[in-house]
């Protein structure tokens, strides 16, 4: 066989369909083209190249074993040739032809196939606001922008920064900025969160506040109107709905597009939001043609929905299906279920599923269950709390997703990832409840968080847990709801109990725990009675008690003040 | 409904069920007996009290809300009676009464149920020799036990110690008396490697090397034949097959068996092995007895066949499972993948399923794969490897199991969550490959090592991988095997090949890696090639490529050098 195979994209997908090719199909002849001059880098690595984590760009792409990545690389090394600075014109699918174009010279040329890889990638989303074309106004679309970033840190040219976007690279590129550069920087969302359909509210509300307690600004259901700039055309300030802020940077993080012209403009199948369509063989609607990557159109294992997920590791996966398929193994890629981390300075936040919000969305009969516990045995010297809520559908108990937050590690990444292929197998609640994670004081409880998620789970669709939701807790604390008639049952240890009870007299009562089986009859026949502990599990024992003595109105608060505390409400006692 | 529950055991089944029976059925009284005073603690807890990490046993039977969970707390906090001191003596199963006796003041009694759970937990194994009696040899059988040795400890009346049993009690308490006692100790094992069973040969080798650095002698394939003792009956010496040990203290971690003769003798059915036969929902041989933790048997997910698997962990699930089916909801504990976790000094090992051991024994056509792989991006800072080792079935793809070791964190938990339920559901290596593990560089690679162990698999079952074994290199390197006619191509850097070429000039070549393709028809045709780098990869790229050059008797050592770097060789350069 004398095969040839033509991959158009060189980062992630494209490079990792070449050598896997090359390896499986002997005497191929395979290229790579791209119209950058630096090709197959860690994106992804791009904020903690920012920040200085990551000193030297080549790291990003060197191989770890520490050599660089380059097209001498990849013709010594893997035997694929590679024609950087090039740029793919268009698809002569009758003839199998690339038409080809020089980015510096100009000069023009063509390439057959037998096979042809596009592994195009995305584009960032821009504004389209006034003055988005100023100097210093950035996307993190390349490695050459993230290069062009950190020179301007570098000359001290930076003194306040603002991000527009709050998702993941958003949070990351906000926190590289504060953290080694100390760069006065602002966060803002558009939304009413940051991380938006990723987690929900309270998780989100968690991240927020960390990121306020490490000196960043947020600023959500907030957007950027116009961008201003100085007589040297460089950006000055960012002009919200809400504020005038001064920057000398900004980062548009709003999310990115797939690149399909080529292949739209060559004929394929391309999905109204513009992403490739291909089947599970990663094939596009010409049988010659594949494409992976952040290019393509994926389905959501979870909704069962056409899904676009743009992101590294997914495209790694969807490059080595394309090379089985070119040398006739029928790999798949069948879907994806969303799994998500990130580190956002001392935490960690993560989701694997789909959230409440888009499971409403999606018209599931979605519940949620949050478990607040140790990370590790709660005896163990290093334990710390870990949040973690599912999502399920109630009428037939399937779990949905789990987001959870944590003290930066890999606790939470023990947790999610044990749940993505479950979710993606449409796991139900009781085989998470059973779910073997491993166990050892060092590492977990013997009972895991992710377990009491799911039992939590299924106490509220047995109707055994009645909660109020964390926001109306909120607006009856805020006062912004008035309910008059709803009482806190405090059930912590008086020591805990007692700054609530000074400082709200008239809504704050305290019965420890062990003491509410002799005690019930003092309390309140007339209120609602919210339960409250730390972390809700006490809470819960209480309001089975409760509904077994006829004091059925009640509810309990989920997570307990553990979860509040981390929010960052201006009523908390001092 | 006022059912009268009656629970016999109360460490970990037993209170479980106890206290969930208690929320779930209204009414309903129920009944703790246990035969100690000390009741319901985290037994896996013990080697970190003994270490001194955990500095008070009460913080072992404490609640995360740090209440004692005495008798007093069963009864005042969950409304369950506590009959502590008291020991079941036999069940009359037609009048569905179990007689009692109290230990310290041999007063009888019997209790009346309508269903009854027995969680009767297990007994340690005590090894039939001479001296096994002698003050000093403990088991770890009850939290008793752990504060006499602890006394011993803190009146520095230990200097040396041997634990005899290299399973994960042993290797935890001998850390627990090296790290923090400073006590000289040795570890004794049975069988040719600790952890048996559980990991395989070489990652037991990393274990054992590992222990070794930190302090601790490993003796494997010795067996403890007689302890002598001194005048006063306490223990002086442990006499192996292959030497003598002095020791003032002895700590037998021979495994435990099922404590269940209260069941036998009331003629309920009971394995070969002596484990409380149970259904999917705990039930015993009869309807109104159910059985939980220690003392039941349970189904292996991966084998199908019986096991006996007493983890802390499995029992609490079973204790839930129990008080469901109490409560009339058909909850159901379906079997075990053997998902296991530990520390050791600086390092963790861990897995789930079954190792090559186990599935050469129990007739699978088992293959494995090595992956050695950074644990995040390999341009983060923190970075560190992490072997992951799959075993799978050959003729029909199904992963069997993973076992892995890495730096002491959650990482390698991580991996090993992320198995268990594919694994327990029969996931194919492809399943692996496609795994959505979450990916950020702070926590992972783009492709995680867990996928890159079951692409590797895909590449070994496929045939396109050869591997030598770790057993055969070592042999050939010790020079017990003669192989004149095999070559080590090391295509690593020449200064990393060089001081192997230094020492072994008649076996050892180097051609670097991107040189191959165009060098190598300088390497000899007349010698199998074992190709070497430092994680098999490039290994493997160069095997592709010399067989696509006719080159093809060569063979890959699987995880290269970064394997044998850790078995502690004696041959290795300085």
């Amino acid at each position: 066989m004398s095969e040839k195979i033509v991959i158009i994209g060189a980062v992630a997908a494209g490079p990792k369909a070449a050598c896997r090719a090359r390896r499986l199909i002997p005497g191929a002849h395979i290229t790579l083209i791209d119209q950058d001059d630096l090709i197959s880098y860690g994106g992804c690595g791009i904020p903690y190249f920012v920040s200085g984590d990551v000193t030297d760009e080549k790291e990003l792409r060197s191989t770890s074993f520490l050599m660089l990545r380059d097209q001498y690389f990849f013709k010594e090394a893997k035997g694929v040739d590679v024609k950087t600075l090039t740029r793919a014109v268009s698809i002569d699918r009758d003839k199998q032809l690339v038409h080809l174009e020089h980015v510096k010279t100009g000069e023009r040329d063509s390439i057959g196939y037998d096979k042809l890889v596009l592994a195009t990638g995305s584009r960032p989303n821009v504004l389209p606001i006034p003055g988005a074309d100023l100097d210093g106004v950035f996307t993190i679309s390349s490695l050459h922008k993230a290069i062009s970033i950190k020179e301007r840190l570098t000359k001290g040219e930076v003194g306040k920064a603002v991000v527009i976007g709050g998702g993941a690279i958003g949070i990351e590129m906000a926190e590289a900025l504060k953290d080694l550069w100390g760069i006065e920087t602002t966060i803002i969302e558009f939304m009413p969160q940051v991380l938006p359909k990723i987690v929900d509210k309270t998780i989100a509300m968690m991240v927020e506040q960390h990121l306020r307690e490490n000196g960043v600004n947020v600023y959500t259901n907030e957007g950027a109107q116009r961008f201003e700039g100085d007589e040297n055309g460089h950006i000055r300030k960012v002009i919200t709905n809400n504020r005038e802020l001064e920057a000398d940077l900004v980062i548009m993080s709003t999310g990115v597009r797939p690149r399909s012209e080529l292949a739209r403009e060559a004929g394929l199948e391309v999905s109204p939001m513009g992403a490739i369509v291909v089947n599970q063989r990663m094939q596009t609607s010409d049988p010659n043609i594949y494409a992976a990557g952040d290019c393509v159109e994926t389905l959501n294992l979870v909704t069962g929905k056409k899904a676009y997920a743009p992101l590294g590791s997914l495209a790694n996966r969807q490059g080595r299906v394309v090379a089985d398929n070119l040398a006739g193994i029928p790999s798949t890629f069948e879907g994806v279920t969303g799994s998500f981390i990130m580190k956002v300075f001392d935490v960690c936040v993560g989701a694997t599923g789909i959230s409440m919000d888009v499971a409403r969305l999606e018209g599931f009969e979605a519940l949620d269950a949050m478990a607040v516990q140790s990370d590790r045995a709660h005896f163990f010297p290093t334990q710390a709390l870990m949040f973690m809520q599912m999502v399920v559908n109630a009428s037939d108990r399937r779990v949905l997703g789990v987001q959870g937050f944590a003290k930066m590690g890999d606790g939470l990444l023990a947790r999610i990832n044990a749940a993505t292929g479950m979710i993606a197998r449409r796991a139900s609640i009781s085989d998470f409840s059973n779910l073997e994670l491993a166990y050892a004081p060092p590492f977990s409880t013997a009972v895991d968080v992710l377990n009491t998620a799911a039992n939590i789970a299924d106490n509220r669709v047995s109707g055994r847990l009645r909660t109020i939701t964390v926001d109306e807790f909120l607006e009856w604390m805020d006062g912004k709801k008035e309910h008059g008639d709803w009482v806190a049952l405090d059930v912590r240890h008086p020591r805990e109990a007692e700054p609530f009870l000074e400082k709200f007299p008239d809504r704050w009562i305290s019965v420890v725990y062990d003491k509410v089986r002799s005690q019930y009859e003092t309390l309140p026949r007339d209120k609602t009675i919210i339960i409250i502990c730390n972390a809700g599990t006490r809470s819960y024992e209480i309001q089975r008690f409760l509904d077994e003595v006829g004091l059925n109105n009640n509810m309990v608060l989920p997570g307990g003040l553990n979860v509040i505390r981390r929010l960052g409400v201006a009523w908390w006692p001092k």
